[in-house]
């Protein structure tokens, strides 16, 4: 792997390109992304240069798709027919089966590899980006063919920078990424919901820290998830249903006081989730 | 006010003590509470000395109420035919209509003010009590009866630990917390039994920092929130209806792909919620 291109040079783009260089790439490392992204990127060094997408799939050994869902899903598009042989494609996008799906129908002959790291932060944008983002984090990988050279020089690199691979299917993936990552985004944003359409004007005045807590992930932009949401809808849909079965339990406990059970459950499951490594 | 006298030196207690000490006061603060908690007290200079509840009510101006809900309502038991006159009994329970009806009913000649501090941390305890905890928070207090001078006191006292003081009634309180309080709990905890009853393994193992932070709430303790959801049971099933409700309108926003307008919704009222405030 001596040159790679990095599509989409943010938060996740950046934070690869960092950690490719702080693991001793040396080769370059291409963005193609808006002139803001790419100038961020390359004032904090994720980035050598910059490309057109034409350009970069001309003279790239890997090509890192780190945008937005749908986004990825169009550069598929646009990659079809002019990637050379012996590319390797990965994505760093947040559901699989969608993105694999679409790679296998427009990249036929190439060599794509569905990727997820399961790191993120508050704050968006190259500027943002950590070497060590992904450090210690899981990261999934959906292997669908057998491995080429490029992949496993590829995955070298991937554990070079100090991740957990996790290879599982694109379904499985996408079923459990609805429970652990998409439903919680929708219990924050629901709870901001209900609690805009309060008459009690006191809600925006009475709260605690839990209140702040609960209602960060939902300033999330609204782009990046409708496209997550709408390319993982049948999960997401059995995620809310279990969620929402879960909240008539807690109806019936509380009606019957018998909550202590019902509390301990929650305690004892939310005790063994490792938290984030510091940093992150 | 020259003796103050706090039952349960916990987080909150002990956050009383030193904020008071902070602020100079000069007085005695007896400590009522377990050998282990008066230890702790003591150490951090929360408190300067320990009784039982009979010599604290007979010698403080002020008597704080510290504890858990169901303590507290316990603790006006004690008190009742043993406090002299002139005493001012306030608690920093999270409920208040059951407790400022206890005091009505266990103490009715005496003066006794609801209050509830909206500050918190994950950790308990006198060891994790902090002299600014309270500063800059809303601190809710519920007169029923004409100020006296004790109790103007005390407020003069809480203004210059710097807490903003929001006066309601303990039916308001206890509907807005239902909701800005109670309902992110109790969505924390039922999230974390969602995931506990999956069958999925891999949910323990593919996720990234937006879960942990959204099942933190849950690993609080039963002891502490069963007396509170017990002592607000209609407001709380009230919450819990509207947010269902909410997450039915999701299903259909999902469904019908039109889920940009409620996350703007969202994003727009949780953005509007200031945070906490640093070191809280």
């Amino acid at each position: 792997m001596k040159t790679v291109a990095i599509v989409g040079v943010g938060l996740i783009g950046g934070s690869f390109g960092l950690a490719l260089r702080r693991q001793g790439f040396e080769g370059e490392i291409i963005g193609v992304s808006s002139p803001p992204s790419i100038s961020a990127g390359l004032s904090c060094g994720a980035i050598t240069g910059s490309a057109s997408l034409e350009e970069a799939a001309a003279s790239a050994d890997l090509i890192y798709l780190a945008q937005p869902v749908d986004r990825i899903l169009r550069t598929i598009e646009q990659l079809s027919g002019i990637l050379p042989p012996r590319v390797l494609v990965s994505d760093a996008g947040s559901t699989k089966e969608t993105i694999v799906r679409k790679a296998a129908a427009c990249l036929p002959s190439v060599d794509f590899l569905g990727g997820h790291p399961l790191a993120g932060k508050e704050q968006r944008g190259a500027q943002a980006a950590e070497a060590n983002l992904f450090f210690g984090k899981p990261y999934v990988l959906t292997p669908v063919q057998p491995s080429s050279p490029a992949a496993a020089d590829f995955r070298s690199w991937l554990t070079r920078i100090g991740v957990r691979i996790i290879e599982m299917s694109p379904e499985e993936h996408d079923a459990t990424v609805a429970m652990t990552s998409h439903l919680p985004q929708l219990i924050s944003t629901s709870l901001a919901v209900t609690l805009s359409r309060e008459q009690n004007g006191r809600v925006s005045e009475i709260f605690g820290p839990g209140l702040t807590d609960m209602v960060r992930l939902a300033k999330s932009s609204s782009e990046l998830w409708s496209p997550i949401l709408r390319t993982n809808k049948p999960a997401v849909l059995t995620a809310i249903e279990a969620y929402s079965a879960t909240l008539r339990d807690l109806q019936a406990a509380l009606e019957s006081d018998t909550l202590l059970e019902f509390f301990e459950t929650g305690s004892v499951w939310a005790r063994q989730v490792r938290g984030p490594t510091p940093g992150a």
